[in-house]
């Protein structure tokens, strides 16, 4: 069975440039399984990316390779590298886009992309998805061992999720990703929910305790639940949190304990 | 060959939400050929993923699953389903989804996801396209039987498709669908229209008879032909009916015979 | 190992359009390998699509088909077509999508499609993609020799792309796309620039040389580069250029030498 090989960008699918890398993929692996992810990130979110990549990746079969190119910072400092994290393969930017993915596997291991045979000899300043990333996922898809990419990176960069602040009365936090239905994803994860929840309030919204599925709220209302990435979330009945509740990225979370 | 799985939701794919159902179906069998159908179904618009459905489904081989998830009672009662219709399979929620395709198979079967044997032992309540759907969707892709999946459905939920009104002088029906280019599909069917057509109005716009293709108006001027899903529908040559005349879902379609 | 098809079109991936093009190309070759381009071509511009299968095209592996439609004039008088060139076929309208592609390769030939072997009997008016260039494509990707398809076209229409003015002073040309970053990409192409660049300026905004890529201007920051199609182009580092200049397509662009 051939590799599959996911593709995350903040491209955008209008120009056809994630087209380039599927053609540079194909004519290097012409077996890999391309499967896209997403080409909607937040332009320049690497926060955005890395929680999208966090929340797809171990749903795909060992083995997979996840290119990601989230990567404003194309041309110049950061150093372009492989991840290898929980059986899978990340390649792309060294910019804080693979953290929250290596953050659950202490055995993980980057390295830097330096090694000529796995990209195009003189790649684009402004497209290293097209000429350095997607060649070399499709290298590794052909059996390119890993430990042939360069050397080891030992301080990979991390991403800026906003920390969730502990007090005796619950937690707060924030919101950190509005989804395409407006539901509103915060900081808080399932695991820190270790006593009674009395109330979630969102900005000046107060909500009640947590639900466990959208419908438990009358059509139009609020409500507060874990989704399927195990994050609170809030949303409204088969609404739009964001637009009915008038609150986005940044907004104030609190959580209060029974 | 291996089967294709075809995928409708109304997820958008900005948030990796279809992507993990993909990773799942791959997980169970690698060997699976997803096409996407559309992920940016109207939220919660069951009627269009009908239509969206009805239009796609028989142009795919015979022996395609067609996965589709537009669920807005995720969690609660609905029933989780496959339906066989047309040589095709069908899984997704019983929420009137499948409504249409249903109506045009008499020997069509549905049956009810129970045995656990095909889903994840732990759906996530707000998310059954990942946890149930999407598993039972590669199992019977594998081959398990269909018979196997649970108990027959009898009545299957249905979708309300608003009713034309036939009259002695033509018909009134309503406009069901906006498509991307602005086009306006109504609930009017090829098929009643079994006499010669003098004038079709929508809203206060009046349109002569009935038009082949978008170049026979001038550029800029309304039009009515029938749409390639068999349904009467308003265009404007070059431009977008919806924004050009200012009309959108219901607009009241009025069609005179001569 | 199996044919890569391509499909382009300005359809959006809303109503199930591109899908049943899919289903009809699965249906004839069940082994056909599809990628998606794009399916947000402006509606009906067909300069924008020439410019994306120009920009896409070669890093595809050669024998993959590229299938495109952008047909404003569906159902009249424009020819439907196969173009062969640099290795690869174009399966399209004749009405300049395919300008750009050609007009790189002296030895390129185009074809009428008149063999009713390879299409549907009777194309839906207004949608040959479906009806009649998708069938086309997957017919040549079983093999069909190009030859049968019908009989040479030897004027094929061409595509107004702007020209651009060249003084003694330096380049005059507008911008022809924005991109979904924002970046405003114009007819000045890479090759033209054959003496030193001391100004770029787009609009009333004036901006020094040309630089390698968007870190080199401070964050929020116009500058110019050459993009990764090979041509001009003015971008905003971190920003959206078309937003934060108020500029978009036609905007003037002028060049002047050192």
């Amino acid at each position: 069975m051939s590799r599959i090989i996911t593709i995350t960008t903040d491209f955008g699918t209008r120009d056809g440039f994630v087209a380039q890398m599927k053609g540079v993929i194909l004519g290097i692996d012409p077996a890999a399984r391309l499967v896209d992810i997403t080409h909607d990130i937040e332009p320049y979110s690497i926060l955005e990316g890395a929680l999208v990549l966090k929340g797809i990746s171990r749903y795909f079969p060992r083995g997979t390779i996840h290119l990601a190119v989230v990567d404003p910072g194309v041309g110049g400092s950061r150093r372009a590298a492989v991840l290898t994290a929980g059986g899978r393969m990340f390649v792309g930017p060294d910019n804080g886009l693979f953290f929250l993915v290596a953050s659950r596997d202490r055995e993980c291991e980057m390295r830097e992309i330096t090694n000529a045979d796995f990209t195009f000899h003189q790649p684009h300043p402004t497209f290293h998805g097209r000429d350095l990333f997607a060649p070399a996922a499709a290298h590794l898809s052909l059996g390119k061992p890993f430990a042939d990419v360069g050397r080891l990176i030992k301080h990979p960069a991390s991403s800026p999720v906003p920390g969730v602040i502990h007090t005796s009365e619950g937690l707060e936090g924030e919101v950190i990703h509005v989804d395409s239905f407006g539901n509103l994803m915060t900081n808080v994860e399932a695991g820190m929910l270790n006593r009674l929840v009395a109330t979630v309030s969102v900005g000046d919204v107060k909500i009640g305790g947590i639900s466990r599925f959208f419908g438990e709220a009358d059509k139009g209302r609020p409500l507060a639940l874990i989704n399927s990435l195990g994050f609170l979330e809030i949303a409204v009945n088969r609404g739009n949190a964001a637009r009915d509740l008038g609150l986005g990225l940044d907004a104030h979370v609190r959580v209060g304990w029974a």
